[in-house]
């Protein structure tokens, strides 16, 4: 039987819509450093329209041609985030901070045709954009001199092409399944990889967001969105914005703690979002007696002692949230249950959360077998959900390394609680796997480094013919002092089941990082191939 | 170009599990006058399970057959909104208040196959049944005699049925616009007209009465759920409770003030939704102290002396909802923006409210054109959006009475906002319609009972040959006043447009009601059209 429902799209352009007439009173605000910049959300609908007046009359975009923003958070960047999907194109939000290589390679993958630049990125575009070979037009934001950019593109001002175009549009009905934003996933192998979100999943994941289970948006809200909108499209917060009418404090260029701290003495929000990076910044500049209650934290865990520092010292809630760029990016979010108090809060607060109905989530053990979800049996964490990619842009087939018979593989380990919530303790590939079981390399090196000899561990899984991985140690011993491979067993034996004991030792002068700092395993691992390290076995 | 997104259905059962899992611990429980029945969510899906085993192995249900379900709300009615759809039948709630021959033309029009029937409810159905010719089973729910509904429908005992069942189900991958519950709307013209909700609508839905801006429900409420299940879906909770996971009380049959505020004492709701009779019955018999936060009134307007009386007695805050059986059934919510305060605030409250971005709304004047939401454009009000129903079950065209170009006509009349505000004053069809302008018969008759000597006032439009129609104003005056038409119509003058001042009076000596206690102002127009009333006309 089928339903007596109309057939309404769930469109981008209904979400403009809404937010620009039932919330045209809200408003966006931009910070400058000097006086803030404001529309109200009326204002950023009026502009939506001109800019694709603009987009489609001047500069001849069509179909689903792909513009590319180059922006920070700011009021024209929100504009563009409505406006190009409204009319039927692909929104791409450029991250600015990829290597050069990366953002070009990026830009040619998607077949960018136009890039939208603040000003003030015009060098770091300059840089890659003779390295674009799709893009024909540049639209400069703000008053910048925009001579570095010239060469083969069309250099045109975002006032200049907006002035004077209508302030309606008559947007398309277009199918909901389209692709409405690009966003790539900076991984740390190999090429970024494209995810092509539809009108539907960005409908879907804004109504999720505004949830009292998610960050809750409402009207009454003010959201300072930290998170860069060039970056999993900060969090989907602009979109979810326009869908509850919360108003929207922007950042801009000025990401350091002063400046966030003097933006939230100013501007009031209630809420915000951020990396635990930030809020560590922000910490020392803050004032008391601000209007912010919650502060969601995503990207990594937020310590506990810079959590407790917020809500003793601020009586602001530091709240986690887990996702990826492939889920939209909004996954679990740490609100704890109903009557929870003390220790067992602290440990729900610290969590990752539990996930809403439109993420389905499994835990694979070693063996392939989904274990259960008790909040003891580790493995990868698998999801699923109209908000999540299905393959990314361009495979023919999903990457049986990165999907597993319509379950998105997340590269994530640990576990699911009875109650549903997530406690993650390792990436996928740092997980030692021995007979069928697995060491959490994390935690072997967790309780090496409480060793007051350690100044550093990192451990990896290297290949044993009867267990095909074990634990590889590899240490740092702290100036003046000693301490053998033998006595750091015995303190790992009191902590540690007995099988994850490492047998192979290797005292180093310094653990190689990544280029943000992050142990790289992949080169303790080749350098232990290689037989670059001297390696103490122990039986 | 198509997005990479999963292609995931929005299915009843995916709310189901995820209730049942992640929100495995909170609870439904059911007032029983004594010790209430209480199901823990994980409950509630095993129980689903098994009744969904129990419907297509032991009843035979097959493909999207429709299961009724004629019972109050409580615990095993929550079980049957969850297994009928899940397991890709069709659920369809029968209104026990109907006259007999409505109900029992109802479940033939729907072709109704089972029918689950509350034990309380047994004598009521057994005055149906024998007209109910699609029925062959009837599943009782409790310990009642069932003798009354012997006949040629086979009888199931809902505990034998479900015993030893297995509390697990695959549940079908449907298509997500397939029909997955049915409600009837008792019009006051003709016969009931049907509304086949899709899975896709009642998530849309669902996430809808989860937002802030809607009943805001989160997984630390508890929603007192007094809106019958049988009444346009409880206005949908009984979902958002399961996608939230917030738990549930359910009233069952105690539908009195008394033993309502009973339930407040001992089962501390924090929310509940009612229309306004059943908060008026209720105000007397509340304690102070409740956990009551908030209460959602819907079905008509609620005095702002009853908002009041809450709001200074006990802290609870009225918010309006507005919304139709065709709307699944949220339309606008009440809550007032940011910073409101005062008769604003007030005035705001005691509006309809705003509209979400799934439902789109427009005022159409009378000439058929869009009027502007300034607030002072009146016409009736047309909806659309994912949740709305595009025509009526088994009707070939839309009825343009109700439909018009794809819109829902929701025959209610009245403004909006430039902030998106909705205040209706009229039902469409009590709108005078004289000169191509619109008179509310509501307002005259609101100024004209202010009139110190009428006790009754009911206005309704009659044909006039200049003007299409005019109002007719009929009177009962207070025993022991008197007043002439020329005095009624001075006393209206100072307060109304001239042009809008009834010609035509009659005094009566009482205003015919309707079986609800309504103005019968068909039968008014009648008694005018057939002579039987003595009217004075005025120049």
């Amino acid at each position: 039987m089928r339903s007596t429902m109309m057939d309404a799209p769930l469109l981008v352009s209904r979400i403009l819509e809404h937010g620009a007439t039932v919330h045209g009173a809200s408003e966006v605000v931009t910070w400058t450093g000097a006086e803030p910049r404001r529309m109200s959300y009326a204002e950023v609908g009026a502009a939506a329209a001109q800019l694709a007046h603009a987009l489609r009359d001047d500069l001849g975009v069509t179909g689903d041609q792909r513009v590319a923003t180059f922006q920070f958070n700011n009021n024209e960047h929100l504009v563009a985030y409505f406006a190009v999907p409204s009319m039927g194109a692909v929104l791409h939000t450029l991250n600015i901070r990829l290597f050069p290589d990366q953002v070009s390679y990026i830009a040619n993958h998607a077949e960018d045709s136009v890039v939208i630049v603040d000003s003030a990125l015009i060098p770091l575009l300059a840089k890659v954009l003779p390295q674009m070979s799709t893009v024909e037009h540049v639209v400069v934001v703000g008053g910048g001199d925009p001579a570095p950019l010239a060469g083969s593109v069309t250099i045109h001002h975002w006032d200049d092409l907006l002035a004077g175009k209508p302030t309606t549009y008559d947007w398309p009905e277009l199918d909901e399944r389209d692709a409405a934003a690009l966003c790539y996933t900076s991984g740390t192998t190999g090429n970024p990889k494209g995810v092509a979100y539809s009108h539907r999943s960005i409908w879907l994941h804004s109504m999720e967001v505004c949830m009292p289970e998610a960050f809750g948006l409402a009207s009454t809200d003010r959201e300072l969105a930290i998170v860069p909108m060039f970056h999993a499209m900060s969090w989907g917060i602009p979109f979810a914005a326009f869908m509850s009418g919360a108003s929207l404090i922007m950042p801009d260029r000025f990401l350091q703690g002063a400046p966030i701290a003097e933006m939230i003495a100013a501007l009031q929000p209630t809420k915000a979002g951020a990396v635990p990076t930030i809020w560590n910044d922000v910490l020392g500049h803050l004032a008391t007696g601000s209007s912010l209650r919650e502060a969601i934290v995503g990207g990594s865990a937020c310590p506990p002692a810079l959590m407790d520092a917020y809500a003793e010292r601020f009586g602001i809630q530091i709240v986690h949230a887990w996702g990826m760029t492939e889920m939209s990016p909004l996954g679990s979010v740490s609100r704890p249950p109903a009557g929870a108090t003390g220790d067992a809060l602290l440990a729900y607060r610290d969590s990752q959360g539990r996930f809403p109905a439109g993420v389905q989530a499994r835990i694979i053990g070693p063996l392939g077998e989904q274990v259960p979800a008790d909040g003891e049996s580790v493995g990868e964490l698998e999801v699923r959900g109209p908000w999540v990619t299905a393959h990314y842009l361009g495979e023919e087939e999903p990457d049986p390394e990165k999907f597993r018979d319509g379950w998105l593989r997340t590269g994530d380990v640990g576990t699911l609680s009875a109650d549903g919530y997530l406690i993650l303790t390792d990436r996928a590939k740092d997980v030692i796997k021995s007979g069928g079981e697995w060491i959490s390399s994390v935690e072997l090196e967790n309780v090496l480094m409480a060793h007051p000899a350690v100044l550093e561990a990192c451990v990896v899984g290297v290949p044993d013919e009867r267990w095909d991985e074990r634990p590889l140690a590899t240490v740092v011993i702290r100036e003046g002092s000693t301490a053998t491979p033998d006595e750091l067993r015995a303190f790992l034996a009191e902590r540690m089941p007995k099988w994850q004991l490492p047998e192979r030792w290797s005292f180093i002068q310094e653990v190689p990082k990544t280029s943000v700092g992050k142990f790289d395993k992949k080169r303790v691992r080749s350098d232990y191939a290689g037989g670059a390290l001297e390696v103490h076995t122990l039986d």
